[in-house]
């Protein structure tokens, strides 16, 4: 798979790099500590041991951080997508891979992203998944799951195929989100939802096919197109 | 049908019931233009006109104001349900009517309720839709589907019977946090979201019965019941 990555205009020197990965350690640090909202730049750049002006040199706002580390686990997990599909040849089991995938860079940050949800949950933040700024990760996640569907050992009609990945992603959006607030130990509730429901996704795909769910189908699409 | 109401323990004298509604509506006039954290009870008191003190002495905090909020746009609903339903069988009708229903006290507040579900989105808020504080008309809610399901033209087999209540519970609320950051004009994406789900949904419900959906209905109580 190629896929179109978020490339720096001027290659940073080692030096550079190494300072930029500290402030953004250290931004993650405080806002799993504290919450996004409760740290400021200056916060930041103290942890980070760097002077405020720097801080801000290499990230212009607190979101961009964000946005920063959005890119990292994105291109982080695009990396491993197929390795971690191959050899999984049914559905249900690629697209549970590629959820679990997903989660992992943000284990250490549930924090965070709960505290980061409470703005980035309005669709026209800056920061929200669903917004313009976050577009090009969104349609490369997108195409994650067109890789899952491509590879498994099911038959998906061609009418629903095209909005597949747009729902699959939906879906993982909706793991992603139970999974912050969830406070079961060890998220083992998420565990259980991932599990059980891509169960029924996959029952509902394979289904799909019968004449009987025709109308179904065409109920879908049509939501699927007057809403996209 | 009879739901239990919320009833105050001590009967106001008009005097005073006049009061709490001033503070009421004044507040909800503030959390509207101005945002939810960035109220204070004593702008609250100011704009209603009566001491700080007074205001605390009704409401002890902003979280009551919302939650008496909650129980009035409930209990005004609560009492139109079966007017509402009275005349239309068919379950689509049913479904759309309750939620149009559900939507109307909240309509000059979209702005407000968008400010309140950044706190209010997780569900350990204490002014969570999902959370033990709102149990009650949590629970009466479901009971208004439930009413729009047994009135209805469709049979529901028992195992998802039991369910669908809380399910379609479950879709007004998607509903109601599409409608909140729904931008377009006059909202008009989610009266196009609701007529065409609702279509949806009740072109599942009525397949549900056949044969070959045996194991996906399986698989849906199954899901739920291992969540709720």
């Amino acid at each position: 798979m190629t896929t179109k990555r978020q490339v720096p205009r001027v290659r940073p020197t080692p030096k550079a790099e190494e300072t930029r990965r500290r402030i953004l350690a250290a931004a993650l640090d405080l806002f799993q500590e504290r919450g996004f909202a409760e740290t400021t730049m200056r916060d930041i750049a103290r942890n980070a041991g760097v002077a405020t002006g720097a801080a801000y040199y290499y990230f212009p706002s607190k979101e961009a951080i964000v946005m920063a580390f959005y890119w990292e686990t994105h291109v982080e997990t695009d990396a491993a997508v197929e390795r971690r599909l191959k050899g999984i040849r049914d559905l249900r089991g690629r697209v549970r891979a590629l959820i679990e995938l997903k989660l992992e860079p943000f284990r250490p940050y549930r924090e965070f992203l709960g505290s980061l949800f409470r703005s980035a949950g309005d669709p026209a933040s800056p920061l929200s998944p669903f917004g313009e700024e976050t577009r090009e990760i969104r349609e490369q996640s997108i195409g994650h799951f067109r890789r899952a569907l491509e590879g498994s050992d099911v038959q998906v009609p061609p009418d629903l195929a095209e909005h597949l990945p747009d729902l699959l992603w939906l879906y993982q959006m909706g793991i992603i989100l139970f999974w912050i607030h969830d406070r079961s130990a060890r998220q083992t509730r998420t565990e259980r939802l991932l599990e059980k429901s891509s169960d029924l996704i996959v029952k509902v795909i394979k289904l799909s096919r019968f004449r009987v769910l025709k109308p179904l189908r065409g109920a879908v699409v049509d939501l699927l197109e007057s809403l996209l």
